[in-house]
């Protein structure tokens, strides 16, 4: 828990001279004030959160975490348990979605097994930070022991201190971890105090009959523990997953150590809403990649404070948003660094 | 005006069962049915566009029509009429946002004149089709003679037929011509019978006062030539401009050639309005890249009948949206080409 709290401390709020400063650069480029939009939001939190006039986000990596989840027991996936592994297999082997999209983005994916039921051999990409072997079924007892939960959140914080080590200028979140939407829809109702129906659909695409299932084993969930919505960490073990504490723990390592995040959809976003509940300036060094098919999104979004680039009906996970929208991200890098002032171009100004 | 009438003729419905085939082949891949939400329609669309069964979008250009307008005279614009051919000069230079944002993209910028109050010298990038030295004021005649409209349309069409013998996959239109938002907006009021107020804005960032005379210079321009709405042509020669024609040349021009086309923002989508209202089959070729902070954008787009790829408060035209939104596109054709089956991955299916 020390670890965890350190490294809260070190998160500091955004410069809002920098903020300001670079908003004055870009209104010197050749284009009307304001005209790229969000684009020169981007930009100007990019520098504020880095520190650097020039922000390189040369490297890239997309962070897989992968997990089970004791709920499944209760029937609330489409997909059986097993499903968490071979997907891990076929990230390994480039194939899955994340894969091709991060590719195509220029990101690295880094897939890291924090809790799935199956023994891995060794794989380049691959990292083994195994705290057990699935959360447990919140419905009987905590998801997890407030240590795993600590140590899944302390394997988050050792990433990000990794990649500052090598430079990463972006970082991704994404996950794995078939019955995932159900701890995150748990999260979202337990912090926002709000009805699970408001905040629970499909997942992977479950019927009428899953869906009430699935919103009444939340419940069943809610009634047991009886989550306080001032305790983030508290409803992170008792309600959570391996990977969803592990992103949690990327996220405010990440903001300690001033790298921007671009936060996934649904379930990735429930990680980083038990991030920004544990330290208020977390939000500012995140960008949500989008606006997932999932209902509850939305609920996270606003209660952190952050609005989607992305709206493309997307609900897959992985890390697929965060590679599609980490180009726009880095999209606002590329205005500052490359484009010609007035001056420069010989254009007549504002 | 034969030449026009000739690539409508040539313009066909998309294949159903290529939809439908591709569709399945999506549900193939190691993702809940659908998951991949706009991203699967792009895929689908790519391949019954082109006909191809992966689609070869390895070339990819955008293409910045540039024009001068009469209707400068009357004040309606922030920036002096000698900004177009100075942006121009800064696209042929690398330094403008489309520059910057199409080698992001991975995507040529090919400049073209076909209406700049400026003699330009050869230019690598350049493409010279001057038509005349700009469009006249529509508020004392029509802004272009038919001649000239069906001159710069053929444009269009002739840059759509060179693409398609330089294999270029995937086509972006762009503009830049300064006071070319009161054309826009005269054109989306005249085809869509709406008030001009519901259709006009901004432009790039001009006050209340002058905002007024925009709406005044609008409403004489239709009052003096009683546009049909069912009669683009003349719409477009005596409210448009020419780069505005251009664009609806390229676009009538690519769907003729099965290229795909990724529209731009309010400028580039009133070109395509006029090219929907000529062909009902038009639209099944564009991608629209985003939705403009122009507030007749949204008319047009519902006009069409096409969905904003992208919502990233832009305003800047040139192309740069379209920049932004071709890796989407693209990420289409990838999920298509790369991702791994159900079968191949070892992955229990649905």
């Amino acid at each position: 828990m020390k670890r965890i709290l350190e490294t809260l401390q070190r998160i500091r709020p955004l410069d809002q001279q920098l903020l300001a400063q670079t908003q004055d650069r870009l209104d010197n480029k050749t284009k009307p004030l304001g005209s790229l939009g969000r684009l020169e939001e981007f930009a100007c939190r990019l520098v504020a959160i880095t520190g650097q006039e020039q922000p390189d986000l040369s490297r890239k990596a997309i962070f897989t975490f992968a997990a089970d989840h004791g709920v499944t027991e209760e029937g609330i996936s489409l997909y059986p348990r097993e499903v968490t592994a071979q997907m891990v297999l076929n990230f390994l082997r480039g194939g899955a979605g994340v894969n091709v999209l991060a590719r195509h983005a220029g990101a690295e994916v880094r897939v890291v097994d924090v809790g799935v039921d199956h023994d891995f051999e060794d794989y380049p990409g691959l990292i083994h930070r195994k705290i057990a072997r699935g959360s447990r079924n919140f419905c009987n007892g905590p998801a997890m022991t407030a240590d795993e939960m600590v140590a899944a959140v302390s394997v988050g914080i050792d990433l990000a201190e990794q990649c500052k080590i090598e430079d990463i200028g972006l970082v991704g979140t994404g996950e794995m971890g078939i019955g995932n939407t159900t701890p995150s829809s748990a999260i979202i109702a337990a912090i926002g105090q709000l009805e699970v129906e408001q905040v629970t659909h499909r997942g992977t695409g479950i019927a009428d009959e899953a869906l009430q299932r699935k919103i009444s084993v939340i419940k069943r969930g809610l009634a047991l523990h009886k989550p306080a919505p001032s305790k983030p960490l508290d409803i992170l073990a008792t309600l959570g997953g391996l990977e969803i504490a592990a992103i949690t723990g990327l996220i405010i390592g990440c903001a300690a150590e001033r790298i921007p995040v671009v936060i996934d959809g649904f379930i990735s976003t429930a990680g980083a809403l038990i991030a920004a509940e544990l330290h208020p300036q977390v939000r500012e060094y995140l960008f949500a990649a989008h606006q997932s098919a999932e209902v509850g999104h939305r609920c996270m979004l606003e209660r952190i404070g952050l609005r989607p680039i992305l709206d493309l009906d997307l609900r897959l996970g992985e890390g697929t948003g965060a590679a599609l929208a980490i180009p726009l991200v880095e999209a606002g890098a590329k205005i500052l660094a490359e484009m010609a002032t007035f001056d420069q171009a010989g254009v007549t100004g504002h």
